[in-house]
C-alpha cells in the first residue's frame, strides 16, 4: 500500500443482499453501503453495482477513488482464491465460473480478491473476532445452509478443490445412509439449516401440546425453548444434539480447539449453551470449546476488508 | 549429515513387535532386524530392545555406530512430536508421557525424532510410496484399531492436541448416537476393524446358509466374498458402505483427493473396490480415489527413517 492510499474495501456478496464497507489501513471501518440483491444474478450487474457502492462510499467519508488500495469480496459460493475465480454457486445466483476477481479489477482499475463467504468470515473472526489469538479453530455458519471456514495454524485450509468444510452434508446417525444428489440440501442442512429446524417444528407441532403458533422462525423456537415452551425444548435439543455430532465428527478429523459459531441459527445462545453440554458430557476425547461469532453479520464484511488490506502480504488468516 | 555419517535407523514399534531398518542416506535399506515386544511395556525395556537392534544392525551391515547419523520412530499412540513425548498408547502398552526421544538419544548418543505410527506410515506413503507426489491425502490404517494420517501442502497435520485423524470414533449412520466412553473401541472399529469384521460374520453366520466356518479373520472373510460366497459378500459390502461412509465425511471436510489404505484390513482389494464403486456412485460432491498401501507393513518402517533423515532439516512430509 503506498503511502497516500489509506483505504481498502470489504464486500459481503449474499444471494440476497450486497453489503460494503470502506476501512482505514488499520481495519476501522470509516463507511458502509448496502443495497438488495435479490433476483440479479448477471455477474456484470454484480460488478456495476458494487462499482456504484465503491463511490458512495468515497463521497460518503469524502476519500477519492485514488487512494483506495485494494477491494476484497466474500463469494456465495467456491471460489478458487489463486484463480479468482467463483467456481459455483447455489441456484439463487447460479454462477458458474465467473471471474470474478478479474471483472471487479477491470471495473475499478484496483487489484482485487475473492474467496468464499464461509472463508472469510472465518478469517474474520480470525483477525478481530471470537477465533482472535486461536491458531486453530472452525468457523461454523449455519443458516439456510450450513458450512465450516477452518482455519489450521493460522491459515485459512481451503482443500485441493476449494471445497474444505461442506459439512453440510456429513452422514451422521439419523442421517440416511447415502449422500443426497447434486442440488439437493445437506443432509445436516435439513435438519439443522433454518428452514430444517422450521420443518422439524411443524412435524411435532400440535395444538394440544403448546401455545405457540405453528408457523415460527428457527430462532423463534428456540427463543421459546429458553422461556421454557416444552415442544420448543424438544427441539433445542434434537438440533443441539445434530450440531454436537457434528462437531465431535470434525475435531475427531482435525482436532481444532475452538469453534466459532455464526449465522442466523447458529448464533443463538440457547443452542451454543445445550450443545456444548452434550459435548462436555460426552467426555474427553475431544473437547472444543464452542463459542458465538463476537462479529455475528459483519464477518464476512471484515473478513473480505483483511482480505484486501492482505494484497501485496503474506496470505496468513491474521496477520500477528 | 557429516559427510561420513551415511545412516540413519528407523523403527516401527508396535503392542506385538518392534522392527528396525538401517538405510542409507538416499533411503535404502541396507539391514533389517525384529523382535517381538508381547509383555514388554517398560519404556526402559524397550529402549534397551532398541539399542539392541541398533547394535545388531551395525554388525550386520558392517556399519560402525559412529557413522549412524539418527533415529525415527513411530510409536503406537498420541505423540508430542515437538517434546518427543508420547502421550498415551492404548492399553497393550498402557504408556502416559514417556520421554521417548530423551529416552533413545541418552541410550543411544545420537539425535531421535519420534511420531505417532499412523502419521509416520503417511509420511512413508507420501515419500516412497501411494502417495508420492500427492500433496493432500489422507492415510487410513485400518487393523485391529482404525486411525488417519493427514498430509495437508505436503506436511503431517497433527492437530492442536496432537490427536488429529481419531477417525475410528466417528459417528455414522447406524452407529450409537452417542460416542463411546474413554478406553473402549471406536463406533467405527467396533464394526470396520479386525475384531468388528469377524464379530459380524459371527452374528449373521449359520450353518444352512454358507459352507465355510464360522472363525474366520476379516481378509479371509473377505477373501470368500470375491470368491463368491453370498453370506461373505453381505460382510464384504457392509463394511465398504462404512468405510465410503467414514471416507466421504473426511473428504467433506478435507476436500482430500487422495484417500491410501493401510493396514490388515484396510488393504483388502476387495473392499478397496467396492468402497470406490460406493463412492463414484454416490456423486460428484467428493470423489476421492482409494489406493492400497504399497508399502503394506513397511509404511511406517520408511515413514520413521524419512523421519531420522529429516533430523536437522524441514519437517516436510516428502522433501521434494
Amino acid at each position: 500500500m503506498s503511502p497516500e492510499q489509506k483505504y481498502v474495501v470489504g464486500v459481503d456478496l449474499g444471494g440476497t443482499n450486497l453489503r460494503l464497507g470502506l476501512a482505514n489501513r488499520d481495519g476501522a471501518l470509516v463507511a458502509r453501503w448496502s443495497c438488495p440483491t435479490v433476483g440479479i444474478r448477471d455477474p456484470k450487474l454484480v460488478v456495476d453495482l458494487i462499482r456504484d457502492g465503491v463511490d458512495h462510499l468515497g463521497r460518503q467519508a469524502s476519500v477519492p477513488r485514488r487512494d483506495i488500495h485494494s477491494i476484497g469480496v466474500g463469494a456465495p459460493g467456491i471460489t478458487n482464491v489463486e484463480a479468482g475465480v467463483v467456481i459455483a454457486t447455489s441456484y439463487l445466483m447460479g454462477w458458474r465460473d465467473v471471474p470474478l476477481r478479474d471483472l471487479l479489477e477491470a471495473a475499478l482499475g484496483i487489484p482485487a480478491s475473492v474467496d468464499n463467504d464461509v472463508n472469510v468470515a472465518a478469517i474474520g473472526e480470525s483477525w478481530v473476532g471470537a477465533a482472535k489469538g486461536t491458531r486453530d479453530f472452525v468457523f461454523l455458519a449455519i443458516g439456510t445452509g450450513i458450512g465450516a471456514g477452518i482455519v489450521l495454524d493460522g491459515r485459512c485450509f481451503r482443500g485441493a478443490g476449494w471445497t474444505a468444510g461442506e459439512v453440510g452434508y456429513m452422514l451422521l446417525p439419523g442421517t440416511p445412509e447415502v449422500p443426497v444428489g447434486r442440488g439437493q440440501p445437506g443432509q445436516v442442512e435439513e435438519m439443522l439449516g433454518g428452514n430444517g429446524v422450521k420443518s422439524q417444528w411443524q412435524l411435532i407441532w400440535k395444538a394440544d401440546a403448546t401455545t405457540l403458533p405453528k408457523d415460527l422462525t428457527a430462532t423463534e423456537i428456540f427463543d421459546q425453548a429458553l422461556l421454557g415452551d416444552s415442544l420448543a425444548i424438544e427441539i433445542l435439543r434434537r438440533c443441539a444434539h445434530i450440531l454436537a455430532q457434528l462437531i465431535y465428527n470434525i475435531a475427531l478429523v482435525l482436532n481444532c480447539p475452538l469453534f466459532v459459531l455464526g449465522g442466523g441459527v447458529g448464533m443463538h445462545s440457547g443452542l451454543r449453551d445445550e450443545t456444548q453440554r452434550l459435548l462436555d458430557q460426552w467426555g474427553t476425547r475431544v473437547q472444543p470449546r464452542l463459542a458465538l461469532s463476537s462479529l455475528g453479520t459483519d464477518a464476512q464484511l471484515m473478513g473480505a476488508i483483511r482480505l484486501a488490506l492482505d494484497i501485496g502480504q503474506s496470505q496468513t488468516a491474521h496477520p500477528d
